[in-house]
């Protein structure tokens, strides 16, 4: 495949080495700010410019992000931005009527299946508590992490829950529609995410586990090479 | 309920005692052998004086499950005995013509969850690598655990894999229909059965963990509550 | 051993079960409240009465084990109630000058081992960073537990660390003296209490599992016998 | 530092490009075959011919690192070569009156620490059983790890144990000096070491998990910088 970059941080760097490994071309970048890539790079200034491509992957921000969408760009999208969730949905939506697209807050196979696996086995262990932990490295600012916030809402379907942050500040009781919420931070921790069911003498626990940032890397890849094949509309893991 | 027993080893003992907190009543225990317990007790060859009851739980040994399945009993049966599975099995199916009979190589209802949920993952996750974990206390006997067998069952039914007990011995690469079994003992570990699935950066992990063996006794329990409103058949978690 | 017990509710009442089962024998309860228990009761009123014993183990609560210390009770003691540490401890030194007594907010001997491993691990991974994730069952009202502060004053005694109970509230990075606590509540855990060392791209864990309260009512009976041959004084794990 | 390479596998490839982030210089690369290197590259024949370094860093072969040891190099070595272990320590010792060395089959200072903290908790821990579980990636074809059998080493300086490989075979119950060790084989997990202590109704888990082979690299480089300060002689993690 052709592919444009938007964004070029740490995950686009990793995406544009494993494209090449996998035989794919980056054929440009497209910056808000222009900086020197090791590719041809285009901001929104001159984006009209951009070169023929198969597929546009973006791990950028919403302030690159919702620009492009509303730029006249054509192709197959890859959204793996985060942030301004709701307005960047709205304009993929828009979007998707002249070209297939796809959006996840978590590019991993593997963590679309551990949620798959969430709400198959929520009703199921309706008679347990849930708690859930995540785990990542001592730089990661946000708390709790986009992917646990997904898998709350994945239970939320089948469950009326509310989550519980702090259990030191009132000494009582846990209430059946309380799921408590850990966050853990440590060390290049690169992330784990642990659904806990606990019923009466026994226990169910739920664990995914990255072991580098190349999951989401190689999955926006795969989700590229299935997506070009697509007619136009929004995609997620769901659907795809 | 009226509660027969049949068998009055560790597990019956323990569902008399949580039977009665759950306030129902044990008219008698059926023994191989006479011995004394605290309640009416009967072998084979007095088998026809059995008192009325709603419902037989039976966690005994084949030695004794068979003849009293071929005796005049036509109450509902909680079948909980291994070993001679399929002689068991063909003998409950010709008493199910008559009462409702259940049977479950093991009695936890969060067990019976995590194997349909091993279902449920295995096809989703095809490109990873599976491999079990099992760890009991170091009175145990048999290895691997039962439970473990039909989780690989389980597993079974999506892919074609085979087990892998001792990879101390051939010093090769794992091949992909290879599942590892590994057999842990120590201490009074009542029972963790652990499915990882391993794939590129990632994994995950389903893993069962049993506290007490009275989810086994209050198990049986449970299914006895729902079968005694069942219509004659043969009855599993999956359809009780 | 002829053993007092100084309060009867669950953990004593299963001390008393299991020390039976250790060919001990209870010669009397002392009660804040009169009430009917299967051995000979006393209160604070008639405690001069108490029959002759080997050792006193008290599980119960500081309005009954205050007013048991400043009396003429003159045997050795196993302290194991919680709460009003500081005025425990302080009466518990004074009668220290006529009998042993013993001391310890958790009377398993494998947490006593976890806070020394932790101790002695803490100074080895000075450039780790630690994070304490404990577990418990939901009618726990107490966050985080004891057995978690006694954790955590383990690893000050080497680093100077501050606990981070709640990570949703304020948007940094981790900083290197801070230890985040987690608190998991759920079904019936008995107890797991987890130290995690993370450091560049590895990671060491270190935890403790109860698989019941027997650990604590064994526990206490185990000091017991060590404690009636030692010399007055105040005795806890580290020096008995 | 100056550094020499033996070997350029993907281990010292590693090195490499970490000794340059933290600013060291490979000033060559001994190989057994002549091939394509960034660096000027040297066989055994013109082995005489190396240029000036402070250290050598080897992760090779025994057919590479034993000719290389009885060569005339007189500068500080961390080996991290496995296989041949005791041919390979009888040549390093000869090379320790000429200059530094060092050995060691695990690089990583964690693994170092773990090893430590097991030789502390075991004696503490005798009336516990200890298990020994070990995860790689599905390329790995040893089984069980060097660092497994470095931490059954650990366990027999206090107790005699004894490794049991299969317990499938022998329906016999744990005897109390065997250690099940278990081998799990699954994606690219990089490398988990966990030591069960198994004892009534408890248990204490430690557990070292590596996230990537950097741990391995960087770790010989941090050796390198310790070990070119040091007087001749023959150096472990434990004396370093």
């Amino acid at each position: 495949m052709k592919i444009l970059l938007c964004g070029y941080g740490s995950m686009n760097t990793r995406v544009a080495q494993l494209a090449k490994e996998r035989n794919h071309e980056i054929v440009g970048v497209l910056l808000k700010n222009d900086k020197p890539t090791p590719f041809p790079t285009y901001t929104l200034e001159n984006i009209n410019q951009l070169p023929d491509a198969d597929v546009l992957i973006d791990f950028s921000n919403p302030e690159l992000s919702l620009p492009m969408l509303v730029s006249n760009i054509n192709i197959p999208i890859v959204m793996a931005t985060t942030g301004e969730k709701e307005r960047l949905i709205s304009s993929l939506h828009k979007k998707s009527e002249q070209s297939p697209v796809f959006y996840s807050a978590n590019m991993s196979y593997g963590v679309h299946v551990l949620t798959e696996i969430i709400q198959y086995a929520t009703p199921l262990l309706n008679n347990m508590d849930v708690e859930l932990i995540e785990r990542h490295h001592n730089k990661k600012v946000d708390a709790p992490s986009g992917t646990l916030i997904k898998i709350l809402d994945a239970i939320n379907k089948n469950r009326n829950v509310h989550p519980m942050y702090d259990r030191s500040k009132n000494k009582t009781e846990r209430n059946q529609e309380e799921v408590g919420i850990s966050v853990v931070r440590g060390g290049t921790i690169v992330g784990e995410h642990e659904v806990l069911f606990a019923g009466l003498d026994e226990t169910i626990q739920i664990i995914h586990r990255a072991q580098s940032k190349d999951i989401f890397a190689n999955g926006s890849i795969d989700v590229a090479e299935k997506l070009i094949n697509k007619q136009n509309g929004f995609y997620t893991f769901s659907n795809l």
